[in-house]
């Protein structure tokens, strides 16, 4: 299924900047028996990444209705919303008032979820650097070439993800999901205030450590933080959360915290 | 008029990878008296910049063929070429065998041109910094959020362009041209290799320099250079060249270097 602005169609204006510039931002749900999960929290992240791009979000009661029919349709699937400064005329400058373009589309859950939630990944280092760019940091917006980059230095089905380090050789992220490290019953990611994609579900592990009295560290990590790790676990919100299993190398047997977040993050829906 | 892969349309498919990640490049090019300017160098440029992002470059005969339809259509206008990786399944993973899309849409030429060549303009300083990101340097694709948020900085008319530093403070570019200053009858612009965009126009004034048998220095410049030069200038495509009169408080009176690349960059089509 396909929307573009609540009509049924598969095609968007050749002339929208989502297309010229990547000007525009984005949202991958997931839904499940029917219901979206974790609504509120993906439409607030929606919102806030639009504001810090100056894009007017849609508002939420047209998105709602449109993650609905998209759920009614298909009650088990990836919905993916993207909003766009829509169409203007040639050249950067973004129209005074624009006409925001929305595009949802429907894919099917990949078949490897289950498993790897089960039995971990293995995990690649990419050679792909993230650049410095703490105007953008944080947010999920379309420029994304350098995850395209990255997730094209491997093709082999064993390898799940790619971890990307910034240009100064910090651990930022997988090329599609956030990092946790798990040491002496700490929890340790990445600080992302100069690149990289703070995720609804990086949130949720944040709020759920909380919850559980577990200490949060955000900050600067590097590889033999990883490497010192007692477990390393994956996030986003259609993974939920796979364990790594091997980096490089180097196995973790399976680990007890990132079992008991995840069934944290499977048994909440906020 | 908007050709998408040959077809007048003024659509392209939702799930194109430009649009999902601005998976994708672009040329802008000048239609003069029914005729492309410098279309062997754009398209080298066009397929060197696919070729960095491994994207199959269209056969130069097809999108000559769309090039000319749109010079017999519109004798005098400006024409944006757009390459992308085509259409995917959801996620980064690049098709192995991608059937790329490509876009042309032409666009009325500014009626300011003109008169800027002649007069100069003025510009000014964005706060909008360039991320550092050698991989990607130098290419014009499509993840241009960054230029897009420093054209964002100002809507008054009579500012023409804004300079752009990188995030160590170095002059990198206009946020649609490249730099260039003259002290002592050199040219000096600033070295591309971490970030912005090597403009089909700057090579042409790199040629045009050999020609005349003036030194270049490509390296790192910051704002006392600018400040200390005898004659500053922008080029691109589209505006060829314009010599800036104005940053922020400091005045130049029209140079003759500039007056003299001018006139070879319009007398000369390679």
């Amino acid at each position: 299924m396909i929307l573009v602005n609540g009509v049924e169609t598969d095609s968007v204006q050749a002339t929208d900047r989502g297309l010229a510039y990547g000007d525009g931002v984005f949202r991958t749900l997931r839904i499940q028996a029917g219901k979206v999960r974790c609504w509120a929290r993906q439409f607030s992240k929606l919102e806030a990444d639009c504001a810090v791009l100056h894009i007017p979000c849609p508002p939420r009661s047209v998105l709602s209705q449109a993650v609905i029919s998209a759920a009614d349709a298909e009650p088990d699937c990836i919905a993916k919303l993207i909003v766009t400064r829509g169409n203007s005329m040639r050249g950067y400058a973004p129209p005074l008032s624009p006409t925001v373009t929305w595009v949802m589309l429907t894919a099917p859950v990949p078949p490897t979820l289950q498993r790897r939630r089960k039995d971990g990944v293995k995990l690649r280092l990419c050679e792909t650097r993230l650049g410095l760019q703490p105007r953008l940091a944080g947010v999920k917006h379309l420029n994304r070439l350098e995850n395209v980059l990255a997730r094209k230095e491997w093709t082999c089905q064993e390898t799940a993800e790619g971890l990307m380090l910034d240009a100064e050789g910090y651990l930022i992220a997988g090329t599609m999901s956030n990092l946790f490290l798990v040491r002496g019953n700490r929890l340790y990611t990445p600080d992302l205030s100069r690149c990289g994609v703070a995720g609804v579900q990086r949130a949720r592990v944040l709020d759920c450590a909380q919850a559980l009295g577990i200490t949060v560290n955000i900050g600067q990590l590097r590889l033999p933080d990883l490497l010192a790790a007692e477990e390393v676990f994956l996030t986003n919100s259609v993974i939920e959360l796979w364990p790594v299993q091997e980096f490089e190398g180097k196995h973790w047997p399976s680990g007890s915290l990132a079992v008991t977040i995840g069934e944290w993050l499977q048994e909440h829906d906020d």
